[in-house]
């Protein structure tokens, strides 16, 4: 029987965003490999068995997919959001291109997610509207002045900010620190989003102004936008009000 | 009867790939506004209507559509992909923030969606793997030398670039100055990735180093992604290479 190992990304967390094409691959697997809480999103059937794994071994995670599909298995593994967005499919890819070239030969299908900023950012008004950048606040595989150079040339250059993983209970400083970056480069009435669990029952969408923005407000299941120059906030009377990023820039339309 | 508007992404053009959510508000609505290609993609109801307009006519779209829905119409903005990436949820804010006070008051839900360069990025693997960055090419809302020098910026920072808007018949030479922006500042050796139609039946995705990237395989349905300096090729035999982007950056694991 031939393996075949199928990166899924199962949306936000709320059911009605993950995608038909993403329930299909689900349903056609035997052996699933995630971190725990996502795997336990998943409704799977007597035939169908799980291994999950903490959120610091993705690496390993990836071999034990690999070295299962490639016995022969149907084997599926679980990421929220989008697998391609700091997820699996660069673990599994990172682990094929190191192993052994049986790995290579693997029918392999990566199925595409909403990810955290697209639900944060719908949830919110349409902070992304304009040129936009993701990056990962964790320096667990990349230096912090990497970071630091980045968070400070993407700000100059006027791109909306995602912020992924902005804290964690091994790095809480982090997150204060590069808002602290942000305020020498941009202006402080620049409106900040911290977008938890967008999506699901335990949703809360906070809007502050880069000189308010409190890192205390996010957790691991937080994605932050910080806005660009350009962006502004519609109130509106007995609602909450709408961040958006102009489709222009820079001049008279 | 109250209106209501809500402005939907119907994922990358795979039936498979649109979210229960999106197809939820696209059967509660009575009134869809939209460039015309996408509306094709919907099945409507006969007591559903269509107002189909062209891709240069954003603003006077979101206006109408604003104005409908404050008529008391359950009106649909129908987006491909996801409506806050280069789509109508900015244009419809910019319109309900000039327009009259009563639009803010209005029932409005943004739906997500899966958006082009996650749909070409699983096609291809993981190019967008590390951090990452999204900037429209057209240049009707912004200079160019302002696309110019973001270019640069997120190039020389370490992000991988995607593409969106990146030729058009009106702007026929632009993908090619961006490369050759590129290749100032990136190895040649970068992956490219054509992403064309991701997950229709007329896809075509092609892969061809910067120092080869041809305009002339974009069109205005292609999403260009290239690779930072350490993004990876995969060769497998009798399968399409595959394209990633490591976790890690700038030092030793």
């Amino acid at each position: 029987m031939t393996g075949r190992l199928s990166i899924v990304g199962t949306g936000p967390g709320n059911p009605n965003q993950t995608t038909p094409e993403a329930l299909a691959a689900i349903a056609a697997a035997h052996v699933f490999f995630g971190y725990g809480p996502y795997l336990d999103r998943l409704t799977l059937r007597d035939d169908q068995r799980r291994v999950a794994s903490d959120n610091r071994e993705e690496l390993s995670r990836a071999k034990d997919a690999l070295h299962t599909a490639a016995s022969g298995e149907q084997v599926c593994v679980v990421s929220g959001g989008d697998p391609g967005v700091f997820a699996m499919a660069a673990a599994v890819l990172e682990a094929m291109e190191a192993g052994p070239p049986a790995w290579r030969d693997l029918d392999l299908a990566i199925i595409p997610g909403v990810t955290a900023m697209l639900a944060v950012a719908a949830r919110a008004g349409a902070p992304l509207g304009h040129d936009f950048c993701a990056i990962s606040l964790s320096d667990n595989l990349k230096p912090w002045t990497v970071i630091e150079s980045r968070l400070r040339a993407v700000a100059i250059a006027g791109l909306v900010i995602a912020l992924y993983n902005p804290i964690s209970k091994a790095r809480p400083h982090q997150l204060g620190t590069a808002f602290a970056i942000l305020r020498e480069v941009l202006p402080w009435t620049t409106p900040v989003i911290f977008g938890r669990a967008a999506g699901r029952p335990d949703e809360a969408i906070t809007i502050m102004t880069l000189a308010e923005a409190d890192p205390g407000k996010a957790d691991m299941a937080t994605c932050v936008i910080i806005g660009s120059p350009e962006t502004r906030l519609i109130e509106r009377p007995g609602r909450s009000p709408l961040v958006y990023s102009p489709r222009s820039t820079g001049g008279p339309q």
